[in-house]
Order: structure tokens, then C-alpha cells, then sequence
């Protein structure tokens, strides 16, 4: 079997929500594992002055109007949630907590916090809807609620963003396959084509 | 036949060639014909606070790479300008002039400048480039220099910028298809499903 697929994420991100329920089938096709990252997607504006979509002139009203539409082209539920954006550093780090003990098990929570945020209008920025969503998957909240406060969790998701940074990531959804950059959701079809020919 | 296409691009712009490469034949296979307008793309990033792609950190290096990779995904020729960004006004202008006498001539000079900045290597900011390649293609060359400097056409080009932003475009490429707006060379699979369905 081949590299697995890079993938980094922010919970916060509609386009990475849509490219989560994806991307594992299109690397299955092609023999491939994906290794699902979070990242915080603020500290990577910050490094080149991006700013959130939604926020822009002219460009956020089409954005809503983007989002809705590329769920319905990819046939994935989506409605725009009434809180937003939402913190998900709680999520992330919870995240990478799960990761250190059975990576099925944190991608299986990472599935759960994008359909809460991205289709249940559920708030993820909250500690507790955290934990419930943990708990309805049989993980420890006592357990999950003590290592998101973890100084070591802490630096661990903050290096997982660094280091996404130093290898070139600015957008999220971001892919890397065999070291090349993918930017958003738009380019699975890219991504499917290299996975098919080897890179062209 | 359906409502027209409209195609709004600035010449300068690569995904904008890369589309202009594209729409046509996609649209004539769903018997819709496309309406060309070019626009000034830096007065469309004024009124978003956008900046050009190749300028931001991170993202200008990914989008070299992006560029070259998508013009080979679609099968288009491409070799990125020694000169860039290039001022295409004077190239828009001419196509204004050229539109308002011969349609198809106009869709023919456009597609030459397209290329000429794209794939040649050519200054297309410059009027004698622009000039010989009007003359190549049969156009009286003396009054297009003259054209590019009359008022009305210089007007009538800033008012088709001002009209496409007061419809929401922004960006380029940007395609408007019964009334729903299309931002991006990639959203032509969202186009060519709009299409198909009349609409999703």
C-alpha cells in the first residue's frame, strides 16, 4: 500500500466537513489510508493575512450560497449552523487525546462532532456538548474533560498546526498525497485523477 | 434555447483562461450559448479587500502549482507569463469595440489574447502586442488603437466591471446560469449539473 493521505481540518470549516464524508471512500477505492489531522485554521490565517470567509464582502453572501449548493452536488446533509464560527479547540484537542489511544475510535468522534456541528446545529464549542457526543460513543467523559485541559494535549494540537503550517497548509480543507498540495473540497476530483495515475 | 451563459473574466486572470478554454463547449452541449465579458479584477478585489492570489503568503506558492496541475487536469496549454500581472484594460477595451461591431470577431480576439498571455509569453499589455494580434486576425489595426482610447468605450468597460460587481462577482472566473452565481474554473462540474437537472 501506498503514503496515506494527509488530511487537516478545522471543525469550523464547512468545506472540510464536506470533504470528511468523502474522502475515505475515494482513498478506499484507491488502497489508501488517510490520516485525519485537526488544526487550528485562525493561527493559518493569521501566517497569510486570511481572513473568515464569511466575513468578506460580496464573497461571504456567495459562500453561504456555495455552501448549501456544494452539499447538495455531493449529495451530503448540510445546514448552515445558527451559531458560527464556533472555537473547536476543545474538539481538536479532545481529538488528538483519542488519537494517542485508537486512532478508529477518534476519527469515528471526529465524524460525530463534524455532524453535530455541520447538520444538528449542535455547539462544539461547549465542553459539555463535547462530552455527550464522547459519552454516546462509549468514550470516557470524566476522562475526555480532564485531557483537554492536559498541557501536553495542548501542545500537541498547537504542533500538529505548526507543523502543517511550516509544510505549506493556509486553507482547510488541505491534503497532501505523496507530498503534493491539495486546497479544498474542489479538488477531489484532482486528487482522484493522481490516485488513479500516480501523479500527472 | 435557454438564457445565455454570462462568463465574466479578466484576462489576467489563469483560472479565467482556463475556463475560457472550457465554457463554450460545455455550454453548446446543453444548447446554451455564453456571453464573454471581461472585467477589471482589481477593482472587483477593491470592493472585497481582496488581494492577488500570487501575492499571499503560502497561498502564491501553492497557487503556481495549482495552476500549472489544473491546466494539465483539463488538458489546456499553459506556461505561466515571464511578466505578471499584466494590465489587460486596453485589452478589454478592444474587445468592447470589436463586440459592439461583430460578435463573433470579438469571442475570436479574445480567445488569441487569452492565449498570447498564457501560453505565448506575450506582453499583452502592450498596444502593439495587442495591435498585431488584431491585424492577424483581420482587424483594422489603426482603429483599434484608436478605439482603446475613445471615451465611450473606455466607459462602457468600467460600467460592465461596475454592473458585474453590483450582480455579486468578485472574483474571476465568475458565471452567472439562470440567475445563480458560479465562482471559480472549478465549479464548472456544479455548472455542467446545473445544466443537466435545470437546476439542484
Amino acid at each position: 500500500m501506498s503514503d496515506a493521505i494527509v488530511f487537516w481540518f478545522d471543525f469550523s470549516s464547512p468545506y472540510s466537513y464536506l470533504a470528511s464524508e468523502l474522502i475515505d471512500t475515494l482513498a478506499v477505492k484507491y488502497e489508501r489510508k488517510v490520516k485525519w489531522r485537526p488544526i487550528m485554521l485562525g493561527a493559518a490565517l493569521k501566517a497569510t493575512g486570511g481572513k473568515l470567509l464569511t466575513d468578506i464582502p460580496l464573497k461571504g453572501e456567495y459562500s453561504l450560497r456555495d455552501f448549501d449548493r456544494s452539499a447538495r452536488f455531493y449529495g451530503v446533509p448540510f445546514r448552515f449552523p445558527s451559531k458560527f464560527p464556533q472555537i473547536t479547540l476543545a474538539a481538536a484537542r479532545a481529538y488528538y487525546w483519542l488519537h494517542g489511544q485508537d486512532c478508529a475510535k477518534a476519527r469515528e468522534f471526529a465524524r460525530a462532532v463534524f455532524r453535530a456541528l455541520w447538520v444538528d446545529h449542535k455547539d462544539v464549542s461547549d465542553i459539555n456538548v463535547i462530552g455527550e457526543l464522547a459519552a454516546s460513543l462509549g468514550i470516557d467523559r470524566a476522562q475526555l474533560e480532564v485531557a483537554v485541559a492536559d498541557p501536553a494535549i495542548k501542545e500537541k494540537t498547537k504542533q500538529e498546526t505548526d507543523a502543517a503550517i511550516a509544510q505549506g497548509m493556509f486553507g482547510a480543507p488541505f491534503f497532501l498525497v505523496d507530498g503534493e498540495p491539495f486546497w479544498g473540497a474542489d479538488r477531489l476530483p484532482q486528487i482522484e485523477k493522481w490516485l488513479q495515475t500516480g501523479g500527472f
